[in-house]
């Protein structure tokens, strides 16, 4: 089923840009790896949700035809943080990374290195209307400069604090309004990206838990500029099983007592998150899927845990503590043991190939058919794995070349 | 959501007859003693896939006009093998089981036990023709002396040797000749509470891996009678969970490249898998869902062993070897420590009033709707858990009254 | 091995007291329960240490000659929180219930209740004093009244806050001034237990995390009375495997570089964990085993998550990443499902058979050789569990007599 | 802890043999990559029982002074199975191979490639008094040409069948009978390679399942040649655990009720074991264990399956039900994740230090004080781990030189 044949030559055609906002990630920098080695032939495009046969006569993006470019508030390059991947995770051999190495210098520089892109509620700073000025200039210049028929704008930069709430957030007019009356602590870098990247017209992704697609204003804004968004969280891992696995229970009326999780992980993600004020967000996208699911709320306790020697391998152990038959008490458990960035690099690809065949297409707004992606899908209340993956099945019917 | 009207007084209308072929073992015993209860209203109704909401407005059958009665092979009583449960299991309290001691002295009467109908290829004894017309007079007794409008007949005996493959066993006629020439080989237990069941105009479940609504033979004579028909092997564990994370695989394009899973159970259903020739038919049935949900055969192994200690309490561990984006290998694991009885009695219990309802409506030959209750499903190739309980949720909706 | 004659007649002797601190808590009601179940011939003594084969010749007091008493701040009675055990937990049996209710109908009458022995740092209430006075007062009508040779108090009370650490914990007589000026917030309930048994001549046994036996005050009390204390903490779970697996890891010199371990528990001792000011001392006694086994700390995470469906069946998970020859890492984990007061009633019963031992020997001050018992043990540096037990069986070894 | 020093120069002394039977496995290579590694200071030592403390001030001999030597049926080159290792395991770096390649090249020489050696019962070929001469040829050679002062030779050949039992094998003189007689089927590679050690005077390691040192006969021949032995069956995985673990039980008096294990491996060791009559005494090994250490049987199954996706990479889970105060059940389960040959190569390096040390004191016959290697300890009736390390540390403190 997955025998590539993205690097066939003559499928190429008008350029796809990809700009990472967190450009210096594990994430990314996997993305930028693996999307480079499938182009060259020296990959397979396993884990490419696009690559299964029911998305293959859409028309999608050959991947040889992505250009990737970015900001991140490091200063590590790209091929330094590939070779990091290669000592610490395992995940990509010596010679692909040598194979790769001139892809990666030449990729390296379209990505801006500005750690004053990382501010919080209380750092000092640029004023955020010269910030936005900036990251559209940067996005025009990128799709100048290559001469790209189109630009998606990806969001994977790590967890961070979530703004305090205030109304202004809930309207396009009122971003604006805090934008230009500098209110740094109402906006966080994330909205910013979504914000420049939708006044660029280019289609927003938001792979993180920080709030970003989920505030009206910014809907208000995709639907202004008539582009098409979608986020939130990135369902890799731990959410991705429980998503799985909660319609068995519902679909055999097994009541669900309790569904404890523990997450270890320890790549700059899982220290992120080691900070409570991080941490917040994704808990809660971790939280309610099950109450969504089963229809009722089951003692659902999520630990996320910070073990620097895991790296980039996240373990996650979950205990499902439930009721069958004349009350009898049962118990499954299950223990995840995934590498973060090789379940999340193929899935931004993905990403980035749906927004922009919806960009193709005229659709603008909210992608509920990418439910299957996220934690906390957009447009949608749907947090069953397997009916949202028949939604974007559907999608893919109607859409269908011939 | 599960909270029961099993008990409320006046929806008990016209009996149904649940006549259980091994109506002395565990899972048969779990199944009268919760039914019981739940009409009763000494226990809810969870477990029972019949309570949930869409399936309330279909009209099936109260449980407190069920009528239980069957056959075994075995001599324990039925108020014996519940304090068994008592005592070893720990599903049932002892304030249940006094209880109900009433009903289960009354259903005992019921139960033929009756050593020579366990027969196997190199069994001596009565002749086929007289053991079938044994077993009709049986249901119509049951039948008239209790006045039910409808006897199900449910195949819950252990898992026993494979009849060698006959063309005979393939058509009703070469079925009638197997059994007129008294070949007891080719036609085992299960084959033969099947035909009993269908000519007596009875619908019929084959909850066991024994072959029997699998024969062609079989499905002409339900067609014949014009009798629905369910089958084979109850899904009520590992492989429930296998086809409900299988797809998970397939919809992120990860490649399996090993599932192997190991089965403890120390209960008479382990006791007779211990025998390889009883557990083929089983590790059969577990075997090829991977490849039919996946489109490819990942390496699977199951084994089956049988642990004494555990009793009913099945434990099942089953690693998956998973491959994703660049090829990185990953695994995930998961234990199930279920009761093998309670998982399944609610089971049969749906099973009963689906095929009720079937009947009621004209419906005959293999309910392919009841799929997701199987590991073998009649009349179905999905064994996808996700999409086999939509087609549960359209076979309702497509029946639900007013 | 495990062959119980704790209930022959003849070998009654001269009677021994237990008195416990937390008499109506489930591990109390279950060493209780169990005790006399053993007395009676109605189970058999699986689960404690002194019935193995080399304690048999210490001439250890017969568990029928054992009379048991104490306090607790709840007022359920000793046979309703027996009767929750069996309901919740399922691990006695109806039948031994209704056998032993007389028995516990009996010993409901030694145990006080009393609310106010409960104190905080902050609640009001009788002077310490007072308090004090009250029950020593108890301890001796409790001896008196039933003609006891000897009494243990064994502390198992919940997990409590700690005490602010002051100077003059550290000595009797500052122990002393601090009763005296009624420094309730210096003073616990567990340090004045330990300081009334003491002053009783009482051997006493901290079984609980509470810091109580470790304070220099309370052991200078013990050289004093000449009276032999133990503590703290029961090792009946995860510590105890990880005690266990430990000197494995170093042993063959594989670098531990993360030990990572949940606990979930659902009993009133997981109620009380759940509050951060409670849980301290607990998961600073689980989380120090690892670097004084290994001599050096690897990354060690101990969460304690309170899951309500759980009961008393605790469930630990442990993960285990470690790191071996040419530095590859490898993983190992468990799984650890356990009913804590099953775990613990037996050792209970040890450790007041070994003080009670110790005392008739002269021996007093910190019973090091008990070491294996404990998360933290009085007296013993040495934390591995077979090393421990090793100097057990030396003790053994040089007071068996004959 | 593990610091090593082994490189340094001047600690090199006389040269020691390691001559290896399987010298073209997984387990030999990752030996000699490995000490190559360490002597050149690219690597630590950990994973070296020997590099702990206990026995630093034994003399053991530096790794800088080891020779490599062996034979093999297989026709790879030791560089390539080290480049497959790379690729397949990921347990060597890139560089790492590139900067022993010359290393490897030398030692590739002093391997003999041999298809002969692998005789079975049914095998033409060679007659065995022409093998042994071959063999001890090889041998001498080897010693003479890099003049070494000693040769250990250690077996780490794959599985294979257990010739049948006859008297012969138990005496010195039957076993020169069987051989002058070319009873092939009673003599096999594994007793050969022992004969021609012994004969030469080389200390000889069985870490293999196949039956060798266990044969009186081959006793026999250390003894008169006065030569040190020690074996059967390293102890790397699964049973190291079991026999830290089982301990613990015996410590609380926990009954075992089962304790079931299933292995799931990849390599070459895992496809010699798939075949039934390889794998007898590789059972045998892991089961009887628990008898031993526990004094009493519980029902214990090993399930050894091949999943060749897994290679190297051994994962085994079992599943421990056990039975505690007052009858009632629990249950411990564990996963082990390691990788063979990173576990199992330190411990030959450790094994031929050890033997090297012996037969420099003068010291011959089974090393009991090995124990804790092996999982059929030579020698030795006690199985469990604690006991097993502090025999070998009472050595130590024997043998310490000042």
């Amino acid at each position: 089923m997955t025998g590539s044949t993205e690097h066939t030559p003559g499928t190429s055609g008008p350029r796809l840009g990809i700009w990472i906002a967190g450009a210096g990630g594990d994430i990314a920098t996997t993305t930028i790896v693996g999307a480079r080695a499938i182009a060259q032939g020296l990959a397979d495009d396993l884990g490419l949700v696009t690559s299964l046969p029911p998305f293959a006569a859409l028309g999608l993006r050959s991947l040889s035809t992505l250009h990737f470019g970015g900001v991140d508030v490091g200063y590590t390059s790209l091929p330094q943080t590939a070779e990091a991947l290669y000592r610490r995770s395992r995940t990509v051999s010596r010679e692909l990374l040598d194979a790769l190495r001139p892809d990666l210098d030449t990729i390296e520089t379209d990505i801006l290195r500005d750690r004053a892109l990382g501010w919080t509620a209380t750092s000092d700073g640029t004023p955020l209307a010269d910030t936005l000025a900036h990251l559209r200039g940067a996005l025009r210049d990128f799709r100048e400069r290559h001469g790209l028929e189109r630009v998606v704008v990806v969001n994977l930069i790590s967890a961070g604090p979530t703004a305090a709430a205030d109304p202004a957030q809930q309207s396009a007019d009122g971003l604006a309004e805090l934008v230009a009356t500098d209110r740094r602590e109402l906006v966080t870098p994330s909205m910013a990206f979504a914000m420049a990247a939708l006044a660029e017209g280019c289609p927003f992704v938001n792979f993180t838990p920080n709030p970003s697609t989920g505030y009206d204003g910014v809907r208000e804004l995709a639907d202004r500029y008539r582009v098409p968004i979608a986020g939130d969280d990135g369902k890799t891992g731990e959410t991705l099983v429980k998503t799985a696995l909660a319609p068995m229970f519902l679909a055999r009326n097994l009541r669900v007592l309790s569904w404890e999780g523990v997450n270890l992980l320890g790549n700059a993600d899982g220290r992120a998150l080691d900070h409570p004020q991080n941490r917040s967000a994704k808990i809660h996208n971790k939280e309610h899927v099950l109450e969504r699911i089963l229809g009722y709320a089951p003692h659902a306790g999520v630990d996320i845990n910070y073990v620097p020697s895991l790296g980039d391998w996240k373990t996650a152990w979950d205990l499902i503590h439930f009721q069958g038959f004349l009350g009898v008490p049962m118990t499954m458990q299950f223990t995840w043991q995934g590498c973060d960035s090789i379940l999340a690099a193929p899935l931004v690809l993905d990403l980035a190939r749906f927004a922009d065949l919806a960009a193709r297409h005229g659709e603008y707004g909210p992608m509920s058919h990418l439910a299957a992606f996220f934690k906390n899908p957009l447009g949608c209340d749907d947090l069953a794995l397997p009916s949202q993956f028949e939604r974007l099945l559907d999608y893919a019917r109607a859409h269908t070349v011939g």
